[in-house]
């Protein structure tokens, strides 16, 4: 950790601070150009967009321009340290946006007073954005900011923390069920945690399929059941008649757990309480809810993800974020709804399906990668994931009506470099 | 014109919308490289600047990243078209502040409700920030926020409406008067014109050793003077006991004109009344107070200045905003104070006397350009702007106690090439 820990700080100071720069993309060498740039030129689409608003989209970056927004009360897993100490990680959520799709990213530390104050903020500047990231906010306060924006601003807003992780974690699902031989209908799944990557992965896998009544949530005092009189309206969701009420209750006969908790919280013997086949993803970080040897060591049977990129399966949310902006800016959807998310799960398992490019085995160091145990989540360096899942999330969103752009004639994208067409 | 609205549309919208892009300044090629940039690594910064926030100019890129922030309620010369009207001027300043200073620069439109509402927005994300330029804001309401955020932000804030525009004339005006053989003490100076560039400049120059019984300033209703009720407070500070009512009477004998008004408000007549070698700078966009061919026609003896390209002596705010962020970013100026913008007055009204590069001659399609009547003001295309102006305000940020960094190793810059130092 001590090497990671330098090269990091590193990485992050040396030779200039931080990751990302600003550059220019039109012309500046001459006099003219500056007079098309700036003043007088610049009055022109001034004028254009003060008479039809959407032309904003023709002749600024804002089509093409996410925010990535943070209150800094839940950076990664270590809390609440503050706006500023988040920027590391927005500038970060830039790099990626940008490295795997193209999409250029305002980070934006907002230090609010109340969640209020955050909304009436990000409301604000939003119409400088064509879309927005909202990032590391503690719940349950950013369901209702989610909530609130996405009522207030007609760009997509969309919180990582709970639909890419749930949109990942239900592509890697569904693969690992196919291999368990089960079905997501029928499947009985523990969710240990209860907070925003949590409720929306479950609620994702509810959308997809699942039943309300084979879903264990876990929160701090045991199963959420009807019977309890202290659930907030997010956990309430999950809430039906059962008779279990510890941990080890919900995992007898279980054939799924997702950890989204804290670390070495599923023992063996919890483990073994589980149906043939379990599929357990453990996604606490960086240390999962049971270890990939000691579940292995414990049944040979598992299947196993975890959050870490230095196992099989990791659910990354970088296999999501960048690609279904991506779709969402280029047909210029007014929101990132449930038919996107699911587009997304099924072209991240779909692509799991598929050979894989020697180069991207290359990328891991790895010899081979084929569809099964150890292979139900793609890579983050596999160069189709912009082809598929943009592809998936524009599609869907024109099929739900939420595009405001037909199908773009240069779709399927076949790589960064074709994000701007012809 | 036409041939101009076609090519700044053009220039605005193709091959992509927009100027800027945002890039990546660190490697980003292996598993390795986005384990340092994103999740592990990134938590290594992320714990550091919880524990010390100045470290966010360590590891962030907050250090070199200003915000361009406009509520779109004056754009240009084009009034109130919306904030989202503004965003191409707010990237055309990114433009700028890029090109010349090496600045990154985030624009962000603000729809605010009110200018309070406005405040509280700017002032909740200014920790991302390293500056805030404010801009395009209508006056009164400017004075108000500007002071407001000045006093809430502990970063440098900025409205170059009032003072670039303010700085830049300061430094023509006491070229035209020593090429006039006249003091800034003693000049009488007419000031057409009370709103925010207006005051500023006035304030400026006083500052600077203009006497305020000497100004007489212009709004709709004639002269400001102390018998005058219906002043607001920022055209107060200009008010003095004085018999001259009209902008004629104030004509009578001046030695200065300014105007940053309308076009055509200086009359031949007026002109005429003025004392010998009188100093016009017309500032009015894109149609001055007086056209420099008609100024010429009716004496022989004006020093002249505008707001346009394409005569000389333009008062351009391009030669100060860059450069005088450049420098307080690099002394980590936790202001920019009076003393700072009177050195870059000064580094600038120098400038205009050293020898002109043949380049930047050749940038104009000039022949040669010499300090006189037709050049008191340097060129934009200038390559020792960054060198002269960016130290001498960081200098004086020292000086003054408002730099929170010592002179910079690698200070004087020689170029924007050199921004990052060693």
């Amino acid at each position: 950790m001590t090497d990671l820990k330098t090269a990091a700080l590193e990485y992050h100071s040396q030779p200039r601070p931080g990751k990302l720069s600003v550059e220019l993309t039109k012309p500046t060498a001459t006099a003219r150009d500056l007079a098309l740039a700036y003043s007088p030129g610049v009055a022109e689409p001034v004028r254009e967009i003060g008479r039809d608003p959407e032309l904003a989209y023709r002749y600024t970056g804002k089509g093409n321009l996410v925010a990535v927004i943070s209150d800094g009360t839940a950076i990664l897993g270590l809390g609440n340290l503050g706006p500023l100490a988040s920027k590391p990680v927005m500038e970060g959520k830039g790099v990626l946006f940008k490295r795997f799709a193209g999409v250029d990213v305002f980070d934006i530390e907002v230090d609010a007073e109340s969640p209020q104050a955050f909304i009436d903020t990000v409301k604000r500047i939003s119409i400088t954005f064509g879309g927005i990231n909202l990032e590391d906010i503690k719940a349950p306060e950013c369901f209702d900011i989610e909530r609130a924006l996405i009522e207030q601003c007609n760009i997509p807003v969309f919180h990582d923390d709970q639909h890419g992780t749930a949109i990942v974690t239900a592509a890697g699902m569904l693969n690992a069920l196919e291999i368990a031989g089960k079905s997501l209908e029928e499947a009985k799944i523990v969710c240990m945690g209860a907070g925003a990557a949590a409720t929306s992965c479950m609620k994702l896998l509810v959308s997809m399929g699942a039943q309300i009544q084979n879903i264990f949530m876990i929160d701090r005092k045991g199963v959420v059941h009807a019977g309890r009189d202290d659930l907030n309206q997010y956990k309430a969701v999950f809430a039906h008649e059962t008779d279990k009420r510890t941990l080890e209750d919900a995992l007898d006969g279980a054939d799924v757990f997702v950890g989204l908790s804290g670390a070495n919280l599923l023992s063996p013997e919890g483990l073994n309480r589980m149906a043939a086949n379990p599929v357990v993803f453990a996604c606490s970080n960086p240390d999962p809810e049971i270890s990939p040897e000691l579940a292995h060591a414990t049944r040979s049977d598992v299947i196993m993800a975890t959050g870490r990129s230095d196992y099989p399966n990791q659910v990354n949310n970088v296999l999501g974020f960048p690609f279904i902006f991506r779709g969402a800016l280029d047909v210029r959807a007014t929101r990132i709804n449930e038919e996107m998310k699911i587009a997304a799960a099924h072209a991240l398992r779909d692509l799991a399906k598929l050979p894989v490019p020697e180069e991207v085995c290359a990328a891991y160091g790895l010899s081979n990668l084929e569809f099964g145990r150890e292979y139900i989540i793609p890579k983050p360096m596999d160069p189709r994931l912009i082809t598929l899942v943009s592809d998936a999330v524009a599609r869907a969103a024109i099929d739900s009506g939420v595009a405001t752009l037909p199908y773009p004639a240069h779709y399927p994208l076949k790589s960064v470099a074709d994000v701007f067409g012809n």
